[in-house]
Formats: C-alpha cells, sequence, structure tokens
C-alpha cells in the first residue's frame, strides 16, 4: 500500500487506536471507549518499556491502522529472541487494500532489526479470515493458544 | 508438590535449564546445549528485563522445573495487561507429580500480583497431554498460534 507512513504511536493517537480495536466483532464486547483513562494509563505503560512497540499507520494525516510488538528474549531456540504481534487492526475504511499485510510486514522487519529470529502471534479461533491472511504471509499454525482471564 | 521453591534463576542456572530444555520431543532437534554462550548472553537480556521473570523450581537444592513469564501491557480489552508464558519444563526425574501445575500457578499468582487480567500461552499442535494439562487449570483453547522463522 502506497503513501503510508508507520510510525510510533503517541498519547495523542490513543482514541483513534481504542476506536479501532473496539470497532470488531470481537472487540465490540469487551472494550469501552466511553472512558479513556485506563488506555491513557496503559499507553504509558507500554511507552516507557524499550521492548514495547507500539505503531499506527497513517495515510494523509490520517491513521488507519495500529498493531502492537513485543520483543521477548528467551533461553530456548539456542536463546532465541522473538517478536510478538498483538492488537493487528485496520481501520474499516481502509479495509481490503493491504494495509495489514503492510503492518505484520513492517513488524516482521522490525523483529529482524532487534535481533528475533521468530516471530509468533495467536489469533482468535473465530477469525478465520485472518488465520488465511496469516499462512499467505508466510506464518505456520503450529500451535494452539490458550488463554487464562483472572479475576 | 510440597517442598518446592520457585525462585528467579540466576546465571548458574541456566546451563541446568537449557538441560531441561533440550530434553524434550521438540527442543531435542532445537537446541545445542554444547555451547552455552548464546543461553548466557539471552539469559543477561532475560534477567536486565523487569517485565520478564524466569524461575526455577528447586527441591533439595536441585534444579527441576522452569518457567517463563512475560509481563505486556497493552491497550486491548479496556487497558490490560497480560501475562505470557513460555518455556515450561520440568526434569525427567520429577514428572508426574504435579510440579507443572504448581509452577504455572505460580506463573498465574504472580500475574495476578502484577496487575495482569489474563494469561496467555501456546502449546504446539503435537503436545495433546499438555493442551488436557492447561484445560484441567482452567485455560481455554480459544486461539490459533501461528509463527514465522525468519532467517
Amino acid at each position: 500500500m502506497n503513501d503510508v507512513l508507520i510510525r510510533r504511536a503517541t498519547a495523542a493517537d490513543v482514541a483513534v487506536i481504542v476506536a479501532m480495536i473496539a470497532d470488531d466483532q470481537l472487540g465490540a464486547t469487551r472494550e469501552s471507549i466511553d472512558d479513556l483513562a485506563p488506555y491513557l494509563a496503559a499507553f504509558e505503560q507500554i511507552d516507557a518499556d524499550p521492548n514495547q512497540v507500539l505503531v499506527v499507520a497513517e495515510r494523509n494525516h490520517e491513521v488507519i491502522g495500529t498493531l502492537q510488538l513485543t520483543i521477548i528474549p528467551g533461553l530456548s531456540r539456542r536463546g532465541s529472541t522473538r517478536g510478538l504481534i498483538e492488537a493487528v487492526r485496520v481501520a474499516a475504511s481502509a479495509r481490503g487494500a493491504g494495509l495489514g499485510s503492510t503492518l505484520v510486514q513492517w513488524a516482521v522487519d522490525e523483529s529482524r532489526t532487534r535481533g528475533c529470529t521468530l516471530v509468533q502471534l495467536t489469533s482468535d479461533k473465530s477469525r478465520t479470515e485472518a488465520h488465511r491472511f496469516y499462512t499467505r504471509l508466510g506464518f505456520a499454525n503450529t500451535h494452539e493458544g490458550f488463554k487464562l482471564k483472572l479475576n
């Protein structure tokens, strides 16, 4: 996708990022965008952590996509560092034009730059279209993803 | 499991941790324990990151288990922080006595203490026994896990 700038998110981007996270079949039930305070507090934690990279994709000064990359050092696989991708979203108005692919490719390149030898992510089992998307990008669906909600 | 101490790993534990990671159907093909240098370099990165917790389980001064917990702040789910569990291993001599459960429960408790509202992990699709184990501990197998190896 041409003319797209991918840059580090700032606090001023939080409202539009959260709107994109909420504008989604699963996100709609999980978010409450009327109160930005918890999101802004979370943004500060992300921004203060050198191993977190929250980015937005911008075109014509409009934010149209987002993604979070976490860099995780580890002992497994001969001391491999891995990149973990979370919260990939493309604004409804910008879907179907390859921006998701541009964002994920950015995260893969950034992971490589930071010395990662592996990039990983999980996707809800109901998101079958996303699964085909990641497979097309070269990801292998080798793992089961488990989650435990805490009270 | 009684008489087990779970403590933060030190550089002196790296050799035994790596031996446990390698002593596994999948790990055996991925590790090369003859050269500890890359593992020690990775340990330094883990140890320097306040959002990484690499622990060992010890009994009678013998290390018999390990696990890595990563704390990940995020915007999704109303600014939720999540805990990510990786590299859970129990020494062959200590298997079948509930130590895996003790380790994972420790990680869940630590995640809660650090303000997480979600704990997540992935498990290779071939590890069907591990999948039943996580389900018994209350984890829901809701996601597909994708990985991309970088050159």
